[in-house]
């Protein structure tokens, strides 16, 4: 696992990776090792609009490398993951649904000026997933599926060691992968999308309406002490096997297993990864019933034990060492 | 369209493309251009056994290299398109299921000794799709996924002008995308494969058990005339109006839709393109709810009218056509 590096300078040249998200910025300085020797993060004040984020943006990248004790100068590029619609060839950002006011933003060229440095940008899940492939689960893999299951359910392809941007830089969005046809409306209006039925929105959608119809569950009284349904009191309910979330989450366990065969019938990857909030809080044990199902759907069986199917290694830093990796491809640095 | 050159001899160096089904076995002479100079067809009789199919195989490319009327040493190459599972690599076959008695079979190696020709072995719906792609729907575009309605429901993806031919040799398999998670059982065993809602197998399903529960159609008069329930069938059902064949058929196209969105929104490719013996007899009028249906369900909006769903052109000679690019390509004697 990458880890920080702490006070080692590390082994340059450097690049920043960075992550745009709705709520925060996070900035990382990372080495040639893949570590990440400091970091910088700041609150995203999407309602002041991109001329202020762009900003902030550029201000965390000087903090991070200011926080990493070394050169500007000693900084090659900057990988930048943001929600898309996006044009990673022109650094262009469309309306994201959570960055209000972003239409057609040279989000890429903005910073290369503010920051004089060559910037890549790319869609932050496929980062994600470009992270666990060069420095997390997927390090021995050249294929590699990436899902992430938190609020929404997002994911990333590399396949033969290059990342699947797609024809309009769309590619990766197994959670709007459609599994039960006419199955619950989704978030994005239309029905039966994985995200209706296995994220976290799902999932305490299904629990709530368990509660009000009156199921005995320890939910109630765990929220109360916790403020609000966390994937950790997900967690806890489940070790206490509370009968309502184990139910839930069984549900969303089998669609995700679905998902995981569907992709594996379409693309025959060598690992599917599983990470985001629902899976760190639950551990590897959530993986197991999801391993299962898959395996019984996969349409040719032979070889179907060298299909992994394991858990993220990167937690919150995927994103922004998947940023550094595509900056360090792309300035010719590394071959992964 | 690619068609038979007829007496034109064609355009060196040539290659044979031959596709291997579980009743017969078609192999093509293929020019330069893509032309087929010469075709030749045996039934396979695969109750024989392999060794008698490969002698058969090895006859059936020299009777079409005769009747194309070249020397057989102006053949630089041999594509085989044979039903998986299969390794490419070192051309072996493994008990596909319309081919008893298969077990570990070496027919690129066993074919190469017989003809003294360099053989590339790969799935035939894979290679129906490189086709496509090559010298036919797709031949301007970069990425495209092959989707085949017939009895059963087979496909394959060229991602970035390559085959993507999967981990364990196992992509392309869209028949067994989940698209109705616990919906009906599926040839394969499982519960809600898009085979088991949209194939002319599913279709015929829903057909029968509509009129043996009474419901009115044309069907049972149009297939007295015909003998059986062919693809012609239907269309002639749908062209009168038949309500029961306009019910199932419509539903068949919702669920050919959901694959499609599922496809984009995980790979977004540039072109889809439908093929096999169900599109081909309803034309190209049966793609217009697939497209309508497809687009809604794709999330990311922005530039949805470039991705285009259209209908293949090769008809049956899709699998030979894409044979013989395989050899060309891997003879090195094609960029495409």
């Amino acid at each position: 696992m990458t880890g920080l590096a702490g006070t080692n300078m590390g082994t340059a040249p450097y690049v920043i990776g960075m992550d745009l998200g709705g709520t925060k910025i996070l900035a990382a300085v990372v080495d040639a090792e893949g570590r990440i020797l400091a970091e910088a993060k700041r609150a995203t004040g999407a309602s002041e609009g991109p001329e202020a984020v762009i900003k902030r943006m550029a201000g965390t990248a000087r903090k991070a490398v200011r926080n990493a004790g070394i050169e500007w100068n000693a900084v090659t590029g900057l990988g930048v993951g943001a929600p898309g619609p996006i044009d990673p060839e022109i650094g262009f950002v469309y309306n994201p649904p959570n960055l209000p006011g972003w239409d057609e933003i040279a989000l890429g060229p903005r910073l290369s000026e503010a920051l004089e440095l060559p910037v890549f940008l790319e869609n932050d899940v496929n980062l994600g997933t470009l992270g666990e492939y060069a420095l997390g689960a997927g390090q021995d893999t050249k294929d590699m599926v990436g899902i992430f299951v938190g609020t929404g359910v997002g994911g990333g392809l590399i396949l033969g060691g290059e990342l699947r941007s797609g024809f309009r830089h769309a590619a990766g969005e197994v959670g709007h992968m459609i599994v039960l046809a006419d199955g619950p409306v989704c978030g994005c209006g239309k029905r039966g999308c994985l995200e209706s039925v296995a994220s976290r929105t799902a999932i305490e959608r299904d629990i709530r309406l368990g509660i009000a119809a009156g199921r005995q569950s320890l939910i109630p009284k765990l929220v109360k002490q916790k403020g609000r349904l966390t994937s950790g009191v997900l967690a806890k309910a489940l070790r206490k096997g509370d009968p309502l979330v184990t139910e839930v989450m069984g549900r969303a366990q089998w669609y995700l297993g679905l998902l995981a065969a569907s992709i594996v019938n379409l693309v025959d990857p060598e690992m599917i990864a599983f990470g985001g909030g629902v899976v760190e809080a639950l551990g590897k044990e959530f993986l197991r019933p999801i391993r299962v199902t898959a395996r019984q759907h996969y349409i040719q069986q032979s070889g179907a034990d060298r299909v992994r199917i394991v858990a993220a290694r990167l937690g919150d830093h995927a994103g922004v060492l998947g940023a550094a990796v595509l900056a360090r491809r792309r300035t010719g640095s590394d071959p992964r």
